[in-house]
């Protein structure tokens, strides 16, 4: 079966990448940059070189969706480049093709706070797409680059489904009737994302999931069901989000990256600093199998499950990436 | 006939491509930069992606032999970046692959002064290849990156060939033996370069002819001739070295940079400051044909003058870029 993930921010290690050997993750969606200049991203870019070249046994650069295929054959784990914020473009249109070129496939309009894009969804008001990011989707439209909402606001995800000629994702965040918080998804949203082709990806973040470490696979599954009879099984997939192995120094500097001067905890508290401990089910790479499992026992078929773990990434990254 | 101009740096039009069109020229070795932070560089390449897009019924950019291939059976020029300055990968050893992966096929090791990694033409003393010099060497030899020493002191030349393991060129330089200056290269130089395979572009700056403008077709192919005798037809090529249409802010920028305080002249002098005028038989590029002439009337056959008018360049590329 194919196993694709949607989104993940592990501090990259031969460890995680033998889990993903483990796991079966036939590819994934890694996240270059929370807050770096076009500068900093190639610093990103040439650390994943170096990556590359040490574990070439496990792992391999994805820029096609035959990449990935081949990916699977070869026994590796491609690996797609995306941002999570549109820093690394600055205010340089250009700069979309020259990071396309580079191997980024996915970049988010937003990361929470308002962008030079759009609005986050962490912001009180929300202005919807911007003058400079109608240029950015055209852009990124024309080049193949998808845009990706799961850190956007609502009014800015309806405006980029809107604007954008070419299918979006929502590469990681869960629907809100499942679980109430800022980074969930509306019906509305995910009815309108999949009715103009798009893809939401399901999120195993704890604070993502409706009992946070103790929701059950069952749980998560039934909300995977429920979904599906919304929108149909073609809509969605996988976005982990893991954060496998990273310091809570990484996390702060998610949340505050250089624009805050107090802490801000994000979908934490003061009280609740840390990462979240993951759900006994989706510990690590290795763990994607469950997933498998428990798709099956909620009631999908053969057919539904892998369109599920990476099916549908797979046909929508052939039809993105060109 | 397949012509390749090993160096170039015009002041980019669609009249400029209409030239190259009208020229026969299947690719050129465009400069992109000669004093350029990393991302400064970023914004070059997105300027040139702008070329690519307006101008694609002419131009395409040329990232493997067999781009250039097929430029010419479709009827375009092939654009091969490079770097006259390896100024763009700063203090970074993976900005080599990050820049090949953006297309950028040759560096020169230094533009006349002394840089992070070897010693230009210009400098009284050369100290040879540095430490970050031998590791670049090393990651361009991997990845593929040619390397150029055109404005390389001689010391440092004499080094880079002995410590590359694939053949280097010298992309636009002409023989000391024919005209004395700083940017020429001695027998021994010339000699050894074709001893390791490598490729030496004849260039057409008048500054490096030995009347100037005054030369005469004849004279410059006698040279072309002479070296032939010397080191074989097989290790020579074009390097015209064309600015075509450039002001006279851009010549004191690649004299000056942003490291002169007082102006510095270069090849020229305070009474002769400006661009050298052309040879008349060679002002633009739709005048590679006069080349063809020259060299058929020197002496050289059929197949010789196709070989020095591109064939060298594309079999070097062929083994160069993999």
């Amino acid at each position: 079966m194919i196993t694709i993930d949607g989104t993940q921010y592990s501090k990259w290690s031969r460890p995680i990448f033998e889990q993903m050997r483990a796991g079966g993750v036939t590819a994934v969606h890694v996240t270059l940059v929370y807050h770096a200049s076009a500068r900093e991203t190639l610093t990103i870019i040439g650390a994943w070189h170096r990556l590359f070249e040490a574990h070439g046994d496990l792992i391999m650069p994805v820029f096609t969706a035959a990449d990935i295929r081949h990916a699977h054959e070869v026994g590796k784990t491609g690996i797609i480049f995306g941002f999570q914020n549109p820093s690394p473009i600055e205010d340089e249109l250009a700069l979309v093709e020259v990071f396309y070129q580079l191997g980024v496939r996915f970049m988010q309009l937003t990361y929470n706070n308002q962008s030079l894009l759009a609005t986050g969804c962490y912001e009180s008001a929300d202005s919807g797409i911007t003058r400079y990011g109608r240029q950015v989707i055209a852009e990124m439209n024309r080049v193949g680059m998808v845009i990706d909402m799961s850190h956007s606001a609502e009014k800015s995800t309806l405006e980029a489904i809107e604007i954008s000629e070419r299918p979006i994702v929502i590469s990681h965040a869960n629907p809100l009737f499942w679980h109430d918080s800022l980074r969930g998804k509306s019906d509305v949203v995910i009815k309108t994302l999949a009715e103009a082709g798009g893809l939401l990806g399901f999120s195993l973040y704890p604070f993502h999931l409706r009992q946070h470490s103790a929701t059950t696979l069952a749980d998560f599954c039934g909300m995977v069901a429920k979904t599906a009879d919304m929108i149909g099984v073609q809509n969605i997939g996988i976005g982990s989000d893991l954060c496998q192995d990273q310091p809570l120094s990484i996390l702060e500097w998610m949340r505050n990256g250089r624009w805050s001067k107090t802490m801000d905890y994000g979908e934490g508290s003061a009280a609740n600093a840390t990462w979240p401990e993951q759900p006994d089910w989706f510990q690590s790479n290795a763990d994607f199998p469950n997933l498998i499992v428990g798709l099956r026992e909620i009631g999908f078929d053969e057919d539904e499950v892998a369109q599920i773990m990476g099916g549908n990434w797979l046909r929508f990254c052939e039809e993105a990436w060109v």
